[in-house]
C-alpha cells in the first residue's frame, strides 16, 4: 500500500515540477519578449497561460483521490496538502507572465524608453528563486528553502531601484510616464514572482522543520 | 462519528469566516486610513496582520487534523481542500490591507492629490465580493459565487478609471507624479483583494456545481 502511495506521490511531484517549469518559462518569456521587442512572443505567453491552468485542476484532483484512496498521515497528508498550496502559488505565477506579456504589448506601440538592464535581472532572480523553491520542495531541503526566502530582499531592492529610476525620466519628460509606469508594474509583477516562490519556500522549511519561518523571515 | 465531524467542520467554518473578518477590515480600515488622513490606523492595520497570519496557521493544522481523524471522502474532502485555498487568498488580502497602509503612511506625508471617489467606492465593491465569496461557500451558493465572479469587471472597470484619471495630474504636473503612482497601485491592490474573492468564488461553484467556471467568467 505505502509503495503504490509513494509511487503515486512521486508522479504527483513530476506534475507539479512540470506545472513549475510552464509557469516559469511564461515569466521568462514575457520577459524576453520585452527585451527582443517581439508581440508574437508575448502573445504566445497569453495563449499558453490555458496549459498552466489545465495542470492546477489536474494535480488538485490527484491530491484529492490520493487523500481518498491511502487515506494518507502525518508527513504524507502534509506533503499532500502543500502540493494544493504550491500549485495555487504556481497558477498565479503563470499569471503574473500573463501580466507582464499584456504590458509588453501596449510597450511594444512606443519606443523604447531606455535599456533594460534591471528588469531583466530581475526576472533572472525570481526564476531560479521558483526554480529552487520547487527543488527545496521535491529534495525537502530546508537549507535551500531558507536561502530562498533571504534572497528575496535582493528581488525587492531592484524593484525599488527600478522604481526611483523611471521616476527621474517621468519627471523630466511628460511624454515618458506612460510607458515608466508600464516597467513599473512589470517590476511589481516579478516582484510578486518572487513573493510566490518565498512562499512556497516558507512552506517547504514549514514541512521539513516542523517550524514555521513565515512572516518572520520573509518581513525582514 | 459523521455527527462529530460535521460538528468541527462547523467549527472550522466560523474560524475562515473570522478570518475573513479581519482580512477584509484590514482592507476597510487602510481606506478608511487614506480618505481620513489618519497614519495611526494605518499603522493599526500593519500591527493587527499578525493575527491573521495566526490564524491562517491555526485554520490550516485544523484541517490538517479533520483529515487525519476522521478521513473523509468525496464532498467532505473537497470542503477541507477548499477551506485550505480559501485560508492563503484571505492571507493575501490581509497582505494586500498591509500594502495599502503602506502606501497610505507614504501619501500622508505631502497634501491631498485630489479628492478621493473612486478608491473608497472600490474598496467598498471588493469587500462585499469578498464578504459574498465567504458567504457562498459557508452556504454552499452556487448562484452567489457566480455573481462575485461577475463583478470583478466592475473593479478593474474602476481600476482602469482610477489609473486614466490620475495619468492625466502626472502629465500636466511633475509634482504629483509620485502620489498618483501611490494611488494607482492602491488601485491594483483593490484589484487584487477583488481576484482573491473571485477565485474564492470559482473554486465555490466547483464545490458546488462540479464544473468550473475558472479562466472563463473571470476572464470575460
Amino acid at each position: 500500500m505505502q509503495r503504490h502511495f509513494d509511487e503515486e506521490l512521486r508522479q504527483l511531484k513530476e506534475q507539479l515540477s512540470a506545472m513549475a517549469g510552464l509557469a516559469e518559462q511564461a515569466v521568462g518569456k514575457s520577459v524576453k519578449a520585452l527585451v527582443d521587442r517581439d508581440p508574437r512572443l508575448a502573445q504566445a505567453v497569453m495563449d499558453e497561460d490555458a496549459a498552466v491552468n489545465r495542470l492546477e485542476v489536474e494535480i488538485e484532483n490527484a491530491c484529492l483521490s490520493l487523500l481518498a484512496r491511502y487515506q494518507p498521515e502525518a508527513k504524507d497528508l502534509r506533503t499532500i496538502a502543500m502540493v494544493f498550496k504550491i500549485v495555487n502559488d504556481l497558477e498565479r505565477v503563470g499569471d503574473q507572465g500573463v501580466n507582464i506579456a499584456e504590458r509588453t504589448i501596449d510597450l511594444l506601440k512606443e519606443p523604447l524608453l531606455k535599456p533594460l538592464i534591471d528588469i531583466p535581472k530581475m526576472a533572472a532572480l525570481a526564476q531560479q528563486m521558483l526554480k529552487d523553491a520547487l527543488d527545496a520542495f521535491v529534495n525537502q531541503d530546508a537549507e535551500l528553502a531558507r536561502a530562498v526566502c533571504r534572497r528575496d530582499d535582493e528581488v525587492d531592492h531592484l524593484n525599488d531601484q527600478i522604481y526611483h529610476e523611471l521616476l527621474v525620466y517621468m519627471t523630466q519628460d511628460a511624454k515618458t510616464i506612460t510607458r515608466a509606469i508600464d516597467l513599473i508594474l512589470i517590476g511589481r509583477h516579478l516582484e510578486r514572482v518572487a513573493d510566490h516562490a518565498t512562499n512556497i519556500a516558507e512552506d517547504v522549511y514549514y514541512l521539513v522543520k516542523g517550524t514555521t519561518i513565515k512572516h518572520r523571515l520573509a518581513g525582514t
